[in-house]
């Protein structure tokens, strides 16, 4: 093996293609896309392949507690801190193909180029498939680079349930990817993510790769409206306790709230649960989940307020009570300025069209940015449709940036 | 067996209390109460009791197409339209012991009280189990007596499903109550049905026996609300089709009416079904069922006309389509003054304290008033408190009036 310095080596995109198409048949959609949720049989089928695929890449693989499955391919100097490489394997229940597919599945791309061209770097490279990223079985969404952080303790987050009676250990258990031992942010030297952009800014630009400079800040919170059943026919409004108009209150509040801040901000519930949810039963009881983001951390802590001051009103309005179930927040990062340096140096090099951006969804870039020096590579997606299965993305503008992030990770394995 | 007229004979309560203490452990509620949804299998088991005691009671029982259980006590003269005593078995999903329930019982406590009594009556007399009123399983409610006046087509109704894919014949036949005929209602002279009160008129006023007059006017509507899945992170307000959002403003004007046309306006959403319901996804799909009464038609007719106004309104607020799904309507019923007659002058040479009431909760003789001269007892409930697992009766407070439904209907069954 020849341990060289990149010289813009390039990926095979054909094989890229062919992963993509065999993840794309573990738990389809009903339209094309992919339901593969966390810690269900179909997420354990396509670790089961993705563990394979890496084996045969020559690659150690380990499991840590929380489920995080990490492919190392050793380095001229083990003691070195590691590039890694990463994204997610899971989806939304009705979700695309490559949302986080794309970034896991280029990194091992990354390591089969490598392999391919016998090259040997200084510093050792690792892969890692984050568990849950999405959060659609479990609360919150990036559960496992959370916990990874230190962000969310393990204890905490393994005792979480899945709106039954499944906590997410048990699950972990049960598809074979409870591993015991965390991992140490302290030995890795740098994180790169590369994900389809899920806005429609590089599609309407026409540029091939979006350079991400930091997050939208992100509020999410869960509330449990708590008021009381009664037959809805005899009885009066004065004496109903209606969990949902109050839980209806603050739905319209949030909606209004992004439309003040728009075009910037953006508001949603996106998920509302309601006990007994019966004809003829005023309900007594709503969860819901309330979402607030903005480019702008001021105006987004804003947003926030607004909210906030919102709920005794709508509490008093429907005369229930809510409470505050979870609350959490990401997106306030700035990621590595040299890594966004050399990330934009190797687009200009290998004439690959670019441009800084801001991104609006929430990635595990954002928790590992607070603990290592952290870039995101912004892939387009076709008018920005995402968390849907009409997702769509192409070879001819995904292997552009599939090919920075090959030769930048390059370029920082062979740096002191 | 001697043939006399009624000269107030009473029922059994302790008798009567025994079948309810029966019927209060099948499918016990977690607080108990009962969840004993239409054709379930406590349903099931339910009715196979109540065929028992009929023909212990020496009745013949038949079951029509809709599932509704009649069963027959012979009179003197065969071909004389016979009295029917009828109400429901099944409950809400959180539901009492007595809504209902009381009302079949009550009517097999006059069977068993005129048998005792060696009592042969003129006119045959009928007990009726109607199928699925609570409308919790398959919509609309008042299902078997809508489909006995004709108010529904039996082959409609057959044909809804329980929001999943068993159909409403499929279930009758599996629980083995799919008879083959309807029945007429030209072969009844009148219709009696006693029911607690469902509201705490009589338990204020300390009243034993409610004389209902007539129902208040209900509208009911299933509402889809379709708009389009996104991401909730990228996706700008501008280019969102929320279909929650359309629900929640819809449900906030639904609220907002009531309390404009308070207090006898009652406005309720007490059922909303969401797609996906997902952490992270912008839903597409909002079904929502809407319920709007008001004792007075005309009022009614204005809440109805006010909430159809705001539903383009909604629409293009929050981007989305929304049709109608399923309307229906009930309550503008009066009942027969005759028989309201009949049953106060019982009342009060029986001493039962007794006042006029209108229902506001929708009951099964709203639609048998439409074909059959129809009158309503309600008994004292605590505190109004139904639909609800902690409704409570006591035997003291309900025998009175299952005294007057006995000798009210004695007198009708005896008259020509």
């Amino acid at each position: 093996m020849a341990a060289g310095k990149a010289n813009s080596i390039e990926i095979d995109i054909a094989r890229l293609w062919r992963d993509l198409e065999t993840s794309s048949r573990i738990g389809p959609g009903g339209a094309g896309g992919l339901r593969r949720l966390a810690l269900t049989d179909e997420d354990k089928a396509m670790r089961d392949i993705f563990v394979d695929w890496c084996k045969s890449a020559g690659c150690q693989v380990r499991v840590d507690a929380v489920g995080n499955i990490f492919a190392r391919r050793p380095g001229l100097d083990g003691s070195l801190p590691a590039i890694l490489i990463g994204s997610h394997l899971d989806t939304q229940i009705a979700g695309g193909r490559y949302d986080g597919i794309l970034g896991v599945l280029a990194g091992l791309e990354v390591i089969r180029t490598l392999n391919d061209h016998s090259v040997v770097t200084r510093r050792p490279i690792e892969l890692v498939s984050w568990s849950n990223e999405e959060g659609v079985r479990f609360q919150p969404p990036m559960m496992g680079s959370g916990v990874f952080t230190g962000a969310h303790d393990i204890a905490w987050v393994q005792a979480q349930r899945d709106g039954g009676d499944a906590t997410f250990a048990a699950e972990l258990e049960r598809i074979g990817y409870l591993g015991s031992a965390l991992s140490c942010p302290e030995h890795y030297d740098s994180y790169f993510e590369l994900h389809i952009e899920q806005n429609d800014v590089l599609d309407a630009e026409g540029l091939h790769v979006g350079i991400v400079t930091g997050g939208y800040k992100s509020f999410g919170l869960e509330l449990r409206v708590m008021g009381e059943n009664a037959h809805s026919g005899p009885t009066p409004m004065r004496r109903r306790r209606n969990a949902l108009v109050g839980a209806a209150l603050l739905i319209a509040k949030v909606n209004e709230i992004g439309w003040t801040h728009e075009p910037e901000g953006r508001t949603t519930c996106s998920r509302l649960t309601i006990e007994p949810n019966r004809y003829g039963i005023i309900p007594h009881l709503a969860e819901l989940t309330v979402d607030l983001r903005h480019p702008d951390a001021e105006a987004a802590q804003e947003m926030y307020r607004e909210f906030r001051d919102f709920v005794p009103l709508a509490a008093r309005k429907a005369n229930v009570e809510i409470a505050t179930a979870k609350e959490w927040s990401f997106g306030d990062v700035a990621f590595d300025a040299r890594l966004i340096n050399l990330v934009r140096s190797v687009a200009a090099e290998l004439d690959v069209s670019h441009r800084h951006l801001l991104s609006a969804a929430g990635h595990d870039a954002y928790n590992i940015a607070r603990v290592i020096p952290t870039v995101m590579i912004f892939t387009p997606c076709r008018d920005g449709i995402s968390h849907n299965e009409q997702e769509h993305i192409e070879p001819g503008y995904t292997a552009p940036g599939v090919n920075v992030l090959l030769n930048a990770v390059l370029r920082r394995a062979h740096a002191g």
